[in-house]
């Protein structure tokens, strides 16, 4: 099978991240991956949720949304009824960055990330959480020059692909018209040291061997350690 | 490491499924879980969404909540905004029994599965998951004698469990003094034919290992097995 | 005219009510009254509303809802907009209870009744008040034992039951196929000492003539006394 | 007791019912109740709730609301979540006049009656059912008048009033100065012709004995009879 | 052009205002301008909104809404999501209103304007501002008698009128009939000294030419000097 | 006085427009004004509003937000209630379009602008509709390509800006930190013939007097001409 836009089984999409795309945002990052585009941002401000108040520990939380022309038909904002996929998509965002931040490190204050999709076209929540690394990072930049760190707060980077198994082949980086075909895809979460942050795989029309599932997460392992590469580039290091 | 109920790191809580535990329910089951309860309802209705109008596709889809004393401190209902865990769930659910459904042997007709859980003590997605199958299969009972079914609707089974790392050690389903303090837990859902229907794995709080993940998977698989046979004596099959 | 059921015009349906029928709720009760069931539970919880603020008294509040399930068509859950005949039912069953507590007992503390119905079948607002009572007493006896009452909460009891005209007949505990085409139904609570808490009476398809609600009067006395019995060996006394 | 505006204890308020008080409404009342003042609309539509869809029935449904200036306190709108004690009322409202209707007169149109409080000093609800059927009277006519009645909608006339328990002493018609410290009340809904379309009793603080629900029904019972004169003179019958 | 009222085109309709029309409220006015009647009521409460907490100013803020039975067509109330058009109004009413206040002389307090329109005939929105200016005099007046203010909260007064060109001709105070085929038409406040506060015009169909701003700002500056002069009587000034 | 980005009082900051910013948008612009960014779509699709259902007309509607983070303090999304200002918004860049726009061009058709605000400091909302038009150029020529249109649909075009007073001065184009403490301040949208299609000015501090509306009127004149070539070059006309 050739993929509609000639790349390998293997192969990336165009990856790119401009940092600090902003300029009010305390962090931000432009993702663009192939033709799908995220505005990635980060954002502190004091206070934390009632459950951790008079702790030692501040808050990382993240929110999802889709812009309404984001999508070939004008997809309607959630204001009376939150989207359920939305919802979903912002906790696996908060979930993720939260397993390489030490929360001890900013006592009191929250941040809040936000992930608004602007060009959709497949692996917006892989997307996403990449960008929203890069942005996290700014973030954590500011603060430590405003004097709110008490000591780093990332102690490892995050970095996320999917794949997906499409008319009986495995593919890394599925585009919206393969995804949108898929037998099964899979969403993956690596620290950038390798461990496995997330894994959220799903049989869209048919259960998944167990053959499949290893070769799955040999491409997204990968894949994820080529988007470390943009990702750590996009940020000068 | 002793776990505290006194099971071994691969043994199930006990579990048990009630069948038909519902008067006006087209199916339902109670499952019985270690302490953990749900009750899984299905019921069948005139109507699809609007995307599968004019199409030959029937829907199933599913909600899932807490009861508020299902928990040790009242729970408020999500009346006003609709809580994001339980959205999630609720998708889960029907992604999994989705995947083990002709949706072309109910055109026209949409079944909503819907898990309450009235006691929690852990495990209460994969118990809804596990619990609704059970529902489900006396629903499309209900619809062949209705004469409403074109076809077999379920082409197979659902199981699902959850496993996790906790002081280092990888356990069989996790009850919930073992959940609130794993660095990592998974949930999996397969089919009775051994397939893998969604895999749902969190680095709570550190990345797991590609080793731990192989033996978690393991675990699982191994659960999910007996779990399938309590499925069937409790359909009587 | 012979009762669908063979009951007589002055005969309840069986009742049975299990006290402590969950693990996590502080106070809880599964009442089992014809083929209507509805789970009652009571829950403490440290905090007063606004206006009872800074004054010597506790408050007792109480929230009802049907399962999805609990009837032959999925009644939606009432997540967007709350139903009106569910808030005003649980309006009557706080109101019901509070009539009989001595709030000034737990000063700083909330009681939350919940009554959630699984299968519904007629009566479900006499059989709520009726079980939230056993689930209340379980409760109270709770907050003793963790000291939190400063003198008994309750100082009398609670039961209530519903009954109709019917096809011109005065009938007691109306079941759904007779209440569905009742003329006048009435809903009566009273406590435990005889003396009436809260009467509810409405002329459905036509007014209600004085004499016939003399009759309606005493059938609901005579089956409250019933009830109480029932209550009383359900709490063991 | 001496009551705080001079009554005697079967005394009702000064009543005064302005029909056809507003411009655009089908049909209107101002009800001046002592210091309670309540403007009562109805208004008709084409279209049926989905239930009565395709039969040859009409309907008649309620709303009630107290403006924010109603009351000494400002009372916020229930525009983010309806108030459970108006939702109550409003259900009140619409039984109470649906019974004396016969709504297959009206095929195909819906009546909205909304009873707006804007001076509140108890007995609001009595006021608005009292009002309501004034304003409903006045759209009836238009509707004939406009050849869309096949025969009569109202075959009788409904009156409301409230009655209580004060220091120990039955009263009719309580103000709010009374009502707010009444150990019970009862709100009772009489047709013109005498029989009992809703009755409504609370204990508030204490149960009520038989024979004090014997003088309240008996007061409530005389003060409809004067109610009613008010209303027929208002209509100019 | 004949207006269908016998008005010149420099000529306003009929207005009227009736001060302390409500009991409850701590000011209020119906004002009747022609067919048009809204009900304005003024209410100081403690508290002021989070962003002046620890300043020395209170707050004024206003709400706008339209009874059901206000237009010839039922209007549902915007109890599930706020209508757009009386959100904005509100906002309006309350800006021209604080324009004219020293909220300094308030600390600590909010001043909630409520303008509920009862019969709807065209100028809602001048009319709201135009009566409860009146409203908001009867409550200073209040909050002085109860020792609340530190100075005059009025320095100036507030009138509000609208104009339009229809059919070419450019007329004073807008009648709904002339409104809904008004080429554009414009909304004026004025200050009592005679200030511009806002002024909101918009070509509904087509373009206003300068010229005919000239002409529009002239007739209404002429409009709101009669207007400020009824408001005056109103008040006893 | 100087302002401080050194501009002079009747000098607009550097605007620039990039047309057809996104891919999946039927028409797009960024539109950069100094500091502020604001993304401006607008979509088409089948089907309008009820009210003009079985005309020959169609519908353009608007939705304005701001991004969280395009504020220097995150704003939270309106995602429970609607912001009040949002909506005004909203409204303002409908009405401003629709005014030079033949919707029966489009019947059966719904236009959708949304502009969202990805970095803010001051005249967001002229912003906005001068890149709506933009982006609504490019929409319209789509639905040429596509055949939708029965005739042109838009006769002329649109251009907005703001002016105000601040220390006394009359200024054209605000920024955030000049229009925070302006004494008041007027937006004004003109066609590109001249015409004038909205104007909404506010005496935020004090009243306007009449020659200072006369100058802010001919400052924004003269600005609107400048945008309207500015708008034209990123049309490539």
């Amino acid at each position: 099978m050739t993929r509609e836009d000639g790349r390998s089984a293997s192969e990336l999409r165009p990856i790119h991240i401009e940092k600090a795309f902003l300029r009010n945002a305390h962090g931000s990052a432009l993702v663009t991956w192939g033709h799908t585009r995220v505005l990635c941002t980060a954002m502190f401000s004091a206070g934390v949720p009632s459950f951790l108040e008079n702790t030692d520990q501040g808050w990382l939380t993240a929110e999802y949304a889709m812009l309404p022309a984001s999508t070939p038909q004008r997809k309607p904002r959630d204001r009376q009824r939150p989207d359920g996929r939305s919802t979903e998509i912002g906790r696996l965002i908060g979930r993720a960055l939260r397993c390489v931040c030490d929360l001890t490190s900013i006592p009191g204050y929250t941040i809040t990330i936000d992930c608004d999709v602007i060009d959709a076209d497949g692996g917006t929540r892989t997307a996403s959480i990449t960008g929203a690394y890069v942005a996290l990072r700014e973030c954590e930049a500011r603060m430590e020059a405003e004097g709110l760190l008490l000591k780093p707060l990332l102690w490892d980077g995050v970095a996320a692909v999917s794949c997906g198994i499409v008319d009986g082949e495995t593919l890394l980086d599925l585009a919206y018209n393969e995804d949108s075909r898929a037998d099964a895809d899979i969403n993956v979460v690596f620290s950038h040291s390798g461990g496995l942050i997330e894994v959220q795989g799903t049989g869209e029309k048919r259960p998944i061997s167990s053959d499949e599932l290893t070769v799955l997460m040999e491409l997204a392992t990968a894949g994820a350690r080529q988007i470390q590469e943009i990702q750590k580039a996009a940020l000068g290091l």
